[in-house]
């Protein structure tokens, strides 16, 4: 059985006091036990895709710099895991919604580039990301098998079960959802619950556990236009067993850390009373490949 | 918008007496207003597959046959779609669990062979079912356009993905699903949540309407060797919007016609809120077809 940390913070006003401040909590975690750790989406900025602006690529990191080399001591000195999402700079004019795992010793595992990017008013993800196309990877860290898929990836069945079918026992989502309060009183319940079940419903799919880490706070901000973009980001985070029993949820509007523990055994009783992946029908699948059959 | 009826019913001693229940409960549902009703899986029959004996093969039906034309005739008076899970005989030495869908004039449609089959003490379905090779069929019917799964069939996204990709706006799923009267105590609450979270989770990743229709009541038989076998059959029909939301729920041991209104506006404004099918990464699941990765 092994403890794992869901760090759910509020954006800041700079780089340098988010990192402070979400370092602060997975030190925090760590001294409480936790030996997987995991920020939320972008957790060093404010969610700026909410609005097009050129000037938030100067957001960005490069892997391979400062910012990762500072998690990695931070995961060795405590001997944790950390995975971290962060907005990823390849190149001059390549930019990725990145998360970078770090096992235990500080060495870097591998990066996930997020493969399915939205596209809405308030979530301007399209003009920022190149869609990532390294796979779905998965970890075998020291305390357990890892996949990590960003946000918008949640909705999709196909990135859970391919992490699934590499044997990862716990699926991150780090997450920067919420409700635009025009529509929050209409359709704010309803949105957060089918956000909550389609994951508590990849878990049960997979016999695996999942954890959702998401923001929490209002975040404002301006377009060039000079309109007002306003999301409240709805916390909430959460982990899933392979029931799709809730093992911890975090409040619509603290920072917190939120732990729970997964544990191998479970996810080996829950795949023998219920072997899907026994009788999955993979002659038949050839159509998911497919953008629409009809 | 058009209203839907899921017959959740119990067993009976025979199929003739099976047939009148289940036919005075189409009509009652007819009556209400209902334009599409579905069945429980195996509606005719008890729960046979607790036990592997070769007697049972008997209860069989061919398509063509009378049964399925008492059915015809029944859609055809009420201009109604009927959806019906029978025990199936093709051929001698081939059986398969069938859904038959019937349209309101009473044409058949189509049918569809379930395709991922269990194989557990109480649930020995590879005993007597061939694995459907039919595909994942859609029919465009009177009053929408349909998919029949059936049971073990939905834990599996992919199935409910290559029915939505199809057009499907309706997901049924007749089903038995039931506790082990010694597993309730401990599993009972978690299995049944894990059941209908992973259907509502389609409902959601998928942007329709799932219905599953469950049998109710105990059913006891005895194996060759005269050992008993016993399930309790949970009911809980339901069926969940897109949001994944429960629209109606049936109780745990009352047999009950269930009703709720689909509508396909409903489907498009969520799908056009989230534009999934826009973003699934099609040239990314490739995967998906292995039984393995690791």
């Amino acid at each position: 059985m092994q403890k794992v940390a869901l760090i759910q913070s509020q954006a800041y006003p700079t780089k340098a006091l988010a990192y402070e401040a979400n370092e602060r909590l997975i030190i925090e975690a760590a001294e409480q036990g936790a030996k997987i750790v995991c920020t939320q989406e972008l957790f060093l900025t404010p969610y700026f895709c909410q609005v097009q602006d050129t000037k938030y690529f100067e957001l960005a990191e490069e892997i391979q710099g400062p910012l990762v080399e500072r998690l990695q001591a931070l995961a060795a000195r405590f001997e944790i895991v950390i995975v971290a999402s962060l907005f990823e700079k390849q190149a001059v004019g390549i930019y990725y919604n990145t998360s970078v795992t770090i096992d235990a010793d500080g060495e870097v595992l591998g990066v996930y580039r997020k493969q399915h990017i939205p596209q809405d008013p308030g979530f301007e993800e399209k003009f920022y990301f190149t869609p990532g196309d390294g796979g779905y990877p998965v970890w075998k860290t020291r305390y357990g098998t890892i996949g990590v898929l960003i946000c918008w990836d949640q909705w999709f069945p196909e990135a859970a079960r391919l992490m699934a079918l590499q044997g990862a026992e716990i699926i991150f989502y780090p997450t920067a959802i919420g409700w635009l309060p025009e529509e929050k009183a209409e359709w704010g319940r309803r949105q957060h619950q089918a956000w909550e079940t389609v994951q508590r419903g990849h878990a049960v799919a997979n016999g695996c556990y999942i954890a959702a880490i998401n923001r929490v706070g209002r975040e404002t901000m301006e377009t060039e236009s000079g309109a007002q973009r306003v999301i409240d980001f709805w916390g909430q985070s959460f982990a899933s067993d392979p029931y799709g029993e809730v093992l911890v949820k975090g409040s619509e509007s603290e920072e917190e850390v939120l732990y729970f523990s997964y544990e191998s055994k479970v996810m080996e009783d829950f795949r023998q009373i219920w072997p899907f992946f026994r009788d999955r029908r993979v002659d038949t699948y050839e159509g998911i490949s497919s953008r629409w059959l009809s």
